[in-house]
């Protein structure tokens, strides 16, 4: 028996770990300390009222032999894929009930999506990335190509006419930057996805952060996007389901001029996934009823507001930085163009305040610096209060 | 771009929609008849109390701060990791916390873990089988040998040791043949796996139905298998959870002598999966309560009732079958040898009972037929007192 031998090639990313244990040693040498954490890349809040109230009938009725459910459909219930189309719809985008698959999240689901493309293609990743697009392409020995992403850019790199990719990945809002693009870039994707049979993977996953009525939320409000592009989007961020589980993906029936696309997604997704617990799914419908939006939208204002808090702090002190307004993610240079690991030391030990080092998304993260929105309104505020002082 | 072409080369299968286009067109015919389902595969009593219950805390815990969850460890909770441990350790079965690895459901591992394995592998599965094996080795294009289940032997097979393979798929309680290895059987597939150097992956899914003391529930009950499989398991038809999707796959630590393919499970785990749900965690933690399995127990000798009545039938009558005692599936031969979907109609027409043909499962299946238990018991008795007005 022969093992995948790319596994051998993987990077262990010791980025969390390792900010975790410089956190603990300061914290142990330092009792007195309140550590405030910035770092966080997951929700605080809890689920609003109406998915606890959807949640809880859910489980009623798995209670009762008349509404006991078993075995769904693998790609999800219709009631749960109508709310979607809806909540296209409200954007005049028009998305078919059958190009919408339900999963357990955005993450499983751009992992899952490469079954259906060969290994002999070459994939296009942005620079800092989210680890999972590149983990995911070198388990199956696929060709990478880094594009840049940088101050030059603003962060959003554009196509480069003289590289050839067939896959191409990208996260608006992005993750780690909040770097957003907006839609004559996007079309720009979209034209090069075009003249290079290329695909376009493009991660929503923030889309819910963007308050700029301009800015794309979504890949398929670019024309011709639905023949070159597959959209992941999540319930995590929007809704707080990190710990619930719900996603999306979206795979247009005229991807790449047929249905061929979609309908593999359908076959792997029927062969190797038996679709989402029933209750999660009216949850997850709960959260586009007008009720569940509004009470969402709360949420997400609470941690807009943090990153308010942020972005005022760092436009105070000249700081150069890209997300926050449309992003919970604040992504910041280092002081003095410090290394970001040496910045990551000097926040915590002089205003025991923790966040990401850049270097930890890739190379162009080097003196770069993650903050998130994610702690509470009052912490944010005493953090940013202490990380001014730094600048004094 | 270039597809993954092997999607081209699965073959559809239309065994149950066949089944449900010929069902729906003798209803129209017959408007009038009472016609009773028993090839469905699927549970059909509510979940039990101490689960639901369970669920209903774990929402609550979600709408509120100090209670809610984000993010968990993509393997699971440690909470049911260790229900787990524990529900091996009642049958001697030293399983290890990190050796288990929760997901929602038996189905998405069994295709999943494929990623770990190179494509050049020989893979060994019984015909009639299971679809889900075929079809995830042909989209990876793996060589596939089947091996004959059928009448001589019991629909049992063991190793051909003029055969090398890589990797061996078995199932016991057999979905959909029912039948059940014993102890000495499985040594000998462990002792296979052992000298050629192949991985078991045993899929236990129906082990909860196996009542005859001396049959083995898991492969660990056997020898050595530590060191050459891994096991499947789910609480689909444990308790009940095809609709609320909870499983999880023991990855023993010294598989082939080393930690190699536990740790790139949890790598496999950790960068394309997010864990499930917590609530549903939850609910699969009561299952293993005391409480819990008392009740689940009495759903399980509910299906089992079934499937003594339909094999009592089958005994009076003298049909071979196997199954029906440690498994919720009957697999009887047809009347008169009849090829299996002319046996279909015969029991749909002149019975008004639906079955699964057994030329669905496989080319052994062509003069066998599948029944089951997930029906009523009032139902199912009046089913079998058709049934055996068909042999008068």
């Amino acid at each position: 028996m022969k093992l995948n031998e790319n596994y051998k090639k993987l990077n262990e990313s010791y980025l969390f770990s390792t900010i975790s244990k410089k956190v603990s040693e300061f914290g142990a040498k330092n009792p007195d300390a309140k550590i405030i954490r910035l770092g966080i890349g997951d929700v605080t809040l809890p689920l609003c009222k109406e998915v606890i109230g959807a949640l809880h009938e859910a489980v009623d009725e798995m209670a009762k032999k008349e509404t006991f459910k078993g075995y769904g459909p693998e790609q999800g219930y219709d009631f749960l894929k109508q709310s979607i189309c809806d909540y296209y719809k409200e954007r005049n985008i028009g998305i078919d009930i059958n190009e919408i698959f339900i999963s357990d999240g955005a993450k499983s689901d751009l992992g899952n999506i490469l079954d259906l493309f060969d290994v002999d293609n070459t994939v296009l990743i942005p620079d800092p990335v989210y680890p999972v697009y590149v983990d995911t392409n070198v388990m199956a020995d696929r060709k990478i190509i880094f594009m840049d992403a940088n101050e030059e850019n603003g962060f959003l790199p554009l196509p480069d006419e003289s590289i050839h990719a067939d896959i191409i990945y990208l996260c608006s809002p992005n993750n780690p930057t909040g770097a957003t693009y907006n839609k004559d870039q996007l079309a720009k994707w979209v034209k090069y996805a075009k003249e290079n049979d290329a695909i376009i993977l493009f991660d929503a996953a923030y889309e819910c952060f963007i308050v700029d009525k301009d800015l794309p939320r979504n890949i398929f409000e670019i024309d011709g996007a639905k023949d070159c592009a597959i959209e992941f989007c999540s319930l995590s961020k929007t809704a707080g389901f990190t710990g619930t589980r719900c996603g999306y993906t979206i795979v247009p029936n005229g991807l790449k001029g047929s249905n061929t696309i979609n309908k593999m997604w359908l076959r792997r997704q029927t062969t190797k996934f038996n679709g989402v617990s029933y209750v999660i799914q009216k949850g997850a419908s709960a959260v586009f009823s007008k009720e569940g939006q509004k009470q969402i939208r709360e949420n997400i204002d609470y941690y807009r507001e943090n990153a308010k808090i942020i972005s005022d702090a760092l436009d105070e002190l000249k700081i150069k930085y890209t997300g926050g307004k449309n992003s919970p993610y604040i992504w910041l240079k280092c002081k003095d163009n410090m290394d970001s690991w040496e910045f990551f030391v000097l926040l915590l030990t002089k205003a025991q305040v923790v966040g990401t080092p850049g270097a930890g998304f890739g190379k162009n993260g080097k003196n770069w610096f993650r903050l998130t929105s994610f702690n509470t309104i009052e912490n944010t505020k005493e953090a940013m209060e202490r990380f001014k002082k730094l600048y004094l």
